[in-house]
């Protein structure tokens, strides 16, 4: 039997844990060519909110009644597979179970990993889909020319805390936006930020913006929308990047969003805003993937986790993320 | 002496006759490489609006005081320059002018035409700037791929009319939105729109346009913005192309205009939204022009203008684009 979160019923508005149902499974006994694995570490991501609604998306919604999916590290600990032994760790797109048996047609979408030079629960960040996203995004819509200036919204987030340090790498002014004075001071003193905006605390925030870009902004990484990116508008400079990864603040909404109308802005300014799903970008996976082992393994890059511990705070881990308890990447560890 | 028309004063919200002033100004005597012209025919653009206000977009706003711009053909009355002879005709952003000396450095931004196979007002559209913008902004930023479906505001506008016509040689399905039922009528009949949407009879636009482009919309040229351009991102598809050339409902508001958020939108379809300039794509004037002369010689392109006689009457034919009552492209005769 393996304990396994399903989908209980969709979200209206936030998402609560009434959304969330712990059943337990039978696991059948392995067929040639599969595996049984075990959950080591969960990641829980704000995407994740978009799958629970019925609404077709960039990814099928989660089925009522299914277990939640999301990037999983996981340990073999039964093999009917010769390229897979009992010890080893993979890592992709699981159920939210304690055990699972995978077969020979899931395993062709999971890779192995190695936790003897990164840790298990970076391949779900730095070196995951969150690093693919902070490195891909900002180079394949952000095109950064050494001496911008870059602003990063949910800055001190799990994408945004890699996007700045990046950002840094290849020679941009780095500004954050975070919601608290401690994410502030991290942004600066951990991920390398020149400049830091407690958007919480900020009364005006097209003025603070404006101060903490003099040169004003030449890319935007988007991770929140809402009021925040429309302050950003203000500030953008001719031929400007707008990313869009996200936009959390919006997620929640039982009515549709509204805000400023972005089109005046873009016009006059030659400016261009791109949604970014790193999914789209499969073929760059290697290469950039090299880069941020790269640049960990040289130190110019480094990390942030929020661990939670135990399977059965999956979905409080999850919640938490609306709350912007997380620094850096929400994980949790079964 | 030379009627000139100036900027009076700056409008607040919608133009009036009022914000420009006629005056009589005096015309000096040749020097050397100087020539003098007399303007033939005017074009009035409702990009003209944005000029007019004080605050700063991708052109420097005109001064009050100072004679309005915009795109002039013109006819050489007098030279002292060796390259332009009295009857040659030039284009280029001239003064509201009846006559006006340009000097050897103005004449740099001048280009000789000959009305002898493509008539002179077509200078100010289809081979001028309307048709560069239509050419440009199409095959720049939206990237048509045969077979797409592309979406286009203000269509019977000077250069939404192009814009289809290009699209239909480019082997897409063209859907256009207007104003009224003759315009949309015109779509189809002279501009070779695939459908058409009367979005002032229509009540529910975002099922009109569901209706109108059954594949969805992976091409939108957007003239318009407001409420028009919220309804498209109902239905625009994965990888979309939106294509931001103009705003005019919104050039006219008082208060910051707002609507529906873009981004959730964006980052769901993996869509990109880009203010266009054809001022920008300088380069890439010659090759544009030349395949636009084609297309015309080769009765694959037609265009419609509104001409409007009488410099007197410049001011009023450019209020009344804002009421739409152009079809095609908005032009003075003097």
């Amino acid at each position: 039997m393996s304990k396994t979160i399903i989908l209980n019923n969709r979200p209206v508005g936030m998402p609560t844990l009434d959304n969330f149902k712990f059943i337990s499974e039978e696991i059948k006994s392995l067929n040639k060519g599969e595996i049984k694995v075990q959950a080591k570490y969960v990641s829980v991501d704000p995407y994740l909110r978009g799958r629970m609604s019925a609404s077709k998306s960039y990814v099928a919604p989660f089925e009522v009644g299914k277990p939640i999916t999301s990037g999983i590290v996981a340990e073999v600990i039964t093999s009917e597979n010769e390229n897979f032994a009992v010890g080893d760790f993979i890592s992709g797109i699981l159920d939210w179970k304690e055990e699972q048996i995978l077969t020979a047609e899931t395993l062709k979408e999971i890779r192995k990993v190695d936790g003897s030079k990164i840790p298990l629960s970076a391949y779900l960040g730095v070196v995951g889909m969150t690093g693919l996203t902070a490195y891909l995004g900002l180079t394949q819509i952000g095109k950064p020319q050494k001496g911008e200036t870059l602003l990063v919204s949910g800055a001190a987030g799990a994408v945004g805390s890699i996007v700045g340090q990046i950002g840094k790498i290849l020679g941009l002014r780095v500004v954050g936006i975070a919601g608290s004075d401690e994410k502030v001071s991290l942004l600066k003193s951990e991920f390398g930020y020149d400049e830091g905006i407690n958007y919480n605390s900020t009364e005006d925030m097209q003025s603070a913006i404006h101060k903490a870009c003099p040169d004003g902004v030449d890319i935007y990484f988007d991770n929140v929308g809402g009021s925040i990116s429309d302050a950003v508008l203000f500030s953008i400079n001719k031929f400007a990047r707008i990313i869009i990864c996200g936009a959390i603040s919006m997620y929640n909404e039982t009515s549709l969003p509204t805000g400023i109308s972005v089109q005046p802005f873009l016009v006059k300014n030659s400016a261009l805003m791109q949604g970014f799903i790193v999914s789209n970008y499969q073929e760059k996976f290697p290469e950039a993937a090299k880069q941020l082992g790269t640049w960990l393994a040289e130190n110019k890059l480094t990390y942030r986790e929020t661990i939670v511990e135990g399977f059965d705070n999956i979905p409080q881990a999850f919640l938490d993320l609306f709350e912007g308890k997380n620094k850096g990447k929400m994980i949790v560890k079964v």
